[in-house]
């Protein structure tokens, strides 16, 4: 049979079946999908590929996704660090954005977020940020694939001026993007702490009939929750569930305040945590009992968040970090095994976005989204189980190619797609300008 | 005047003095050591070096000191993961060592560290393990500075049969080494559990003959401190302090379990603490309280502990997770900014080692150990805070060049003085005998 592809890898982790570390594999690729993976001599016998790429020391795996982001502020990388959160935000982000905001910085930062993205191994990302429709034409460009957030506030902003019209331009960014193979949508209120009921209430009810997520912010710190209760007299998960919003379309993002039964409350609604330890930890926003949700039998994603609080959005760290810090938090080191970590980074992402049956695993008849590894380095070798060393000793620079839904958009180191010097050449442009709020 | 080199970058953080970054400076280096950090111009008015190196998108500082480790077990990296540490330490480390230690098996395990260190920025190595004069024959051979542990342990292994033995091999190792420039010697009693008190006892005295620091590993589990509890009806910082152990000399590696009151005996007798987060968090061993510590005036240097615990020797790394961790664990964003982290990672680690007259700053007569790290990535632009930009966006990926006493042993990301392909050769072939250990 002619196929466009054939990838032969040292190891394969397909992610489902769970546990599972295929030696000496091949994967076969045609239209964009993934037809089989076998032996590499059966592979070879049953198959004639256009083109027959060789990794004879890589682990080939389902592609990171990475659950929570906001892309274009990575032109503000580094911008200010070391800050508590109120002064960062009041004195640093939100001059630089109220000042800056507008769709040419909104696409020059995605861009320069999927050149990051891409070379550390991700290939599908959610996002929240204003001029949503800028992040999904970068997206598109550099061939990733993508969930956009159709972002709510009570506030005015560049992007629109009140919860009607976030609403409205989300909705027709929606439907502009129906039929878009790689690009989805989801309702993104920011947070219960900046949309109030009646919105949120719409949303909920929006999101049932357009079939989409709902990304969300969700007690992020002890402030929020505090404040909650303040205001509302009963903490955002309570509140959030009187409004019916407690649902499998739920990402709930942070998550770092939890108690017990609100950790049932959220398995029983079938709700998704996004955990995001690396700004958690640089915020100190607190620590997510990730142990505590997984056995509780939550579906947990993994997100790095923004540059601008990471401030990196490498994955391939974040699920090490994620593993290292849930055994300290957990007091059990065989708390979230590397096994896990990688289904964290890769699986649960897809079913947190409602895309599992698209991508996330190497399962025929899924999107060819897939990573290769190299594991041959001093600081990778000797390798006893591949898995423990994606996780725990290999890092970003170990990525080597990455493929889309069968297009590959990093070739040995190489970005294919997007042209470093250019976009590196506008984030310089845009420093100059946004150094004043530094 | 002629000399040796001229280093020009783009940004200088010479540690010393504190807070410091300078743009646009040239460091003027002869007979392995600094001469002069100057604005651009006035080197090259000042000086004609033999070799003028150009860095134009890089931050040049002092290498990394890697304050804790056991370079050998990067022979067993990703051996065992996931498992509780005596479980880690009962079913697969310790029979793999006491079926495969011998010297050429520390000497091919160091030198595979040794690569894997020169090559994420690491300049210096405190050792501990046994045969340290094969690790010390391998840091040799690769360039690198390094203290090697005179390892004490009540029990027999192939290096030493009791007490009195491996203090009199450590004792002759300590002359052979004498004179030597780069390699020194530290008393390494491996923990209070281990040693027993006659033996830490004539370690403190002899250290004081031979002026050497005593290395060892203090207060790591909670479990240590309870056995302790049992046995000697003290905790074990209570008991090296009836021994005459808490001193200037010491080096006390992990404290995760730490009193307020022993912070302050710390702070008091001029102990140095050696922070391995990611070890830390790897075993669930606990949180070491980092900011408490340095309020409290203790000089903290930074370890990665052994790639069988971590599974890097990633200092970079290393130093990233010590400052986001140490911001969740004491509530404080603020807490240790990105030069107090860098300062951690280089100059704390000659302070705790003795060697600060030597290295660990960018100061005039100190030995030029240095190192360049690029910063003009898609993953490290763009720079509003170069400091900020090497902690927490920059990787070990990102480290260009290295000199040790003004030797290059890293260039433009490749090794001068060690063979890679030879030193993984060797590693495979040691996975396959100790792979039934995994």
């Amino acid at each position: 049979m002619n196929i466009d592809t054939l990838i032969t890898a040292r190891w394969i982790i397909p992610i489902e079946p769970e546990n599972t570390v295929l030696e000496h594999h091949t994967i076969a690729i045609n239209d964009g999908r993934i037809l089989a993976i076998l032996p590499s001599a059966e592979a070879e016998a049953q198959f004639q590929p256009d083109m027959h790429i060789r990794r004879h020391q890589h682990v080939l795996m389902p592609g990171f996704i990475n659950a929570h982001g906001h892309a274009t502020m990575s032109l503000m990388r580094g911008l200010a660090d070391d800050l508590p959160l109120m002064a960062w935000l009041n004195d640093h982000i939100w001059p630089a954005e109220s000042r800056w905001i507008n769709p040419e910085f909104v696409h020059d930062g995605s861009l320069l977020a999927c050149a990051e993205m891409i070379k550390s191994g991700t290939t599908c990302f959610n996002d929240m940020y204003f001029f949503p429709d800028e992040t999904a034409r970068a997206a598109e460009h550099a061939g990733m694939r993508a969930t956009v957030g159709l972002i709510a506030l009570d506030f005015p902003t560049a992007w629109a001026q009140d919860a009607d019209e976030y609403l409205q331009k989300g909705i027709s960014l929606h439907d502009q993007l129906s039929g878009n193979s790689l690009i989805s949508t989801a309702f993104a209120p920011h947070a219960p702490y900046t949309v109030s009921d009646d919105p949120l209430t719409r949303i909920a009810t929006y999101a049932e009939e357009l079939d989409i997520p709902i990304h969300i912010h969700l007690h992020e710190t002890a402030f929020e929750v505090q404040e909650s209760l303040e205001k509302f007299g009963m903490r955002p998960i309570e509140r959030l569930q009187k409004l019916d919003l407690l649902s499998p379309r739920l990402l709930a993002v942070h998550m770092t305040q939890l108690e017990n039964e609100e950790i049932r409350l959220l398995a029983d609604s079938g709700v998704h945590v996004v955990h995001c330890p690396e700004s958690n930890l640089k915020l100190a926003s607190g620590f997510c009992p990730l142990q505590a949700l997984i056995e509780a039998g939550v579906n947990v994603a993994l997100g790095t968040d923004s540059a601008a609080s990471n401030n990196d959005l490498d994955m391939a760290g974040e699920l090490r970090s994620a593993a290292l810090l849930a055994k300290a938090v957990a007091g059990n080191a065989s708390a979230v095994p590397a096994m896990q970590a990688l289904q964290m980074a890769t699986l649960n992402g897809a079913r947190a976005l409602g895309l599992e049956e698209e991508t996330g695993s190497l399962t025929p008849g899924k999107a060819a989204d897939i990573i290769t590894i190299d594991l041959s380095g001093v600081d990778t070798e000797p390798v006893y189980h591949p898995e423990s060393q994606v996780v725990y000793a290999a890092g970003r620079h170990c990525i080597r190619d990455l493929w889309v839904a069968g297009r590959q958009l990093l070739r040995d180191g190489e970005l294919t797609t997007l042209n470093p010097a250019a976009i590196l050449e506008r984030a310089r442009e845009w420093k100059e300008k946004l150094a004043e709020c530094s």
